[in-house]
């Protein structure tokens, strides 16, 4: 059986082009014991992929040269050759950037479709709710009646953040690109505040919209408004850095943060987190949020662009802020 | 009664020159209930002087132009209206650049010419110390066998810092400028490592003298030394963000640190402290300090300039890195 599947065919230097990448077909390998061949439905793009195109120390080891782009997925068992899984099955994984998987069943679990759309295991129910679920509670720890700020905010993982922070009582601001975003924001997801960091002043934004302050802020994007969400928070704030997605593809030095001494006018914190890390609570936490989900309580929104063949493309939109809820691929199959 | 006093007459733009000092003969008011009259035997130098210069927000409010400059001393008591303060007695408080003050009596406190040398109470048992002993131990929470850098090691508060650590177990290495001062920190205070920003390349200092990372970094300094330290930390590291000396006379905005995301990979975290936040908590750590250098466990160092007409000048050698352990000047008395 072959497989369509896009390989890293070089390391990028800023914003990955098509040189970048090797479309291939090949032909998938015979299943070892242990193993699952996977028809891949729905490719999760996320901000991270950035990073594990580039060499060096990270969290997790880079993707090499000719090896399939990393990428989770959900998609639906063809074969096994492990007891746990049965064809037909559905399931979430590390699949690749591919429409046709053989892989080890270590990290792969199954997700059930009669519960959510199988593209919301890769959202809320996956890696971006994750994040932000951990990320807020446990780092960001917000408390009723403070003001919490989000980046990224129309996006996968900012979407959850601030409707989280909206349950535990809190002043909710979304940064975010766009009018549309930004009412959608306030509309839907009940923020309390937008700021539309392509037309607005960012810093006058937050003097508009957080009259306390700022006690917790969620980092997605770095640069600029980092700074300025620094030169704005409150005594004993909570900084967590989730990623900085303005910096990623930058062939310059990273922009650190000038206003960091804010941090120690103020007493305050910058934390990194790494979603992996709560990975035992993750059952626990998937069960608190499908249960915000069946109340009405936690809306999930993703953002579905067809053809594994748009994936170099697609995977831009996250760069230039295009990608509004969870990106996802929904794989098309040709056999 | 005549006082010599340094006033701020303009604020500086970069580092400070003569020509941002007053220094002026007044005539000291009489006593009002409840103040002292102090003759000012030591002032303490330190680098937070710089940030009360400027105008804006921050910790506490900034000097006014026309106002004695902040300082903390020591001093004898002349003259006393408040029960609690008789002549003769000696006194640490915010007394000022200047060699006679009259003073209200909230924020001064005793302390014992007999139990340590006068200037001491500016250093180990004075704020330096208290901000060593509350940032290591409550904010960068050392644990035994974890390495531990401090920069500005040779100075007032680095040199406390790093002798705390190695009470409490850990491979301590400290960055400072010049051989002199790294001989000290290993030969006289048992430091495990020293760096030399002077002469060395700190990032490979750093490889040299910390094989198993770092845990916890203290930092005074900022700028390139933050951005080597964050390239090398530990997962979980805490980074204790008591100042940034070598940015306070930045005429360009200060230098973020472009390895922040550091904190992300290593789900490390950076945080800002201020030692007036301990301040219900001195008398046990004065205790706990005193037992130490009393057992020979902690070695003080004091660097005395005399003269308060060298004040302009003297504040300088901390920002050019010149004082070796906890400046302060000597006031001389012409009456």
């Amino acid at each position: 059986m072959k497989s369509r599947q896009f390989l890293l065919a070089s390391r990028p230097v800023g914003t990955p082009t098509a040189d970048n990448w090797d479309y291939v077909e090949t032909d998938l390998p015979p299943l070892s014991v242990g193993q699952i061949k996977v028809k891949v439905l729905y490719i999760s793009l996320d901000p991270a992929m950035r990073g594990w195109m580039n060499e060096g120390r990270s969290y997790i080891p880079p993707v090499a040269i000719g090896e399939v782009m990393r990428a989770g997925g959900v998609g639906e068992v063809l074969e096994s050759s492990d007891p746990n899984f049965a064809v037909g099955d559905f399931v979430s994984g590390g699949f690749g950037v591919c429409d046709f998987a053989v892989i080890d069943t270590k990290g792969v679990h199954k997700v059930d479709p009669k519960l959510a759309p199988l593209e919301r295991y890769l959202g809320v129910l996956g890696m971006p709710g994750m994040t932000a679920y951990f990320g807020l509670l446990n780092t960001g720890q917000p408390k009723a009646g403070e003001t919490v700020v989000v980046s990224g905010a129309a996006g996968a993982v900012g979407t959850v953040v601030g409707q989280i922070a909206k349950l535990k009582g809190c002043h909710v601001v979304g940064i975010a690109g766009g009018t549309e975003k930004c009412q959608y924001l306030i509309e839907q997801l009940g923020f309390d505040g937008a700021i539309d960091y392509k037309n607005q002043d960012v810093k006058k934004g937050l003097k508009a919209t957080c009259p306390n302050g700022v006690d917790v802020y969620f980092d997605n994007v770095g640069g600029d408004i980092l700074d300025d969400v620094l030169s704005k928070i409150n005594m004993k704030a909570r900084i967590v850095v989730c990623g900085a997605i303005s910096q990623y593809n930058n062939t310059m030095p990273v922009k650190g943060p000038s206003n960091y001494l804010s941090l120690l006018v103020n007493r305050a914190r910058m934390e990194g987190i790494v979603v992996f890390d709560n990975i035992k609570d993750y059952p626990k936490a998937a069960a608190e949020m499908a249960g915000w989900i069946a109340q009405g309580k936690l809306i999930a929104k993703e953002h579905v662009v067809e053809g594994l063949a748009t994936f170099p493309d697609t995977l831009l939109m996250l760069f230039r802020g295009e990608n509004f809820g969870k990106l996802v691929i929904k794989v098309d199959h040709t056999s």
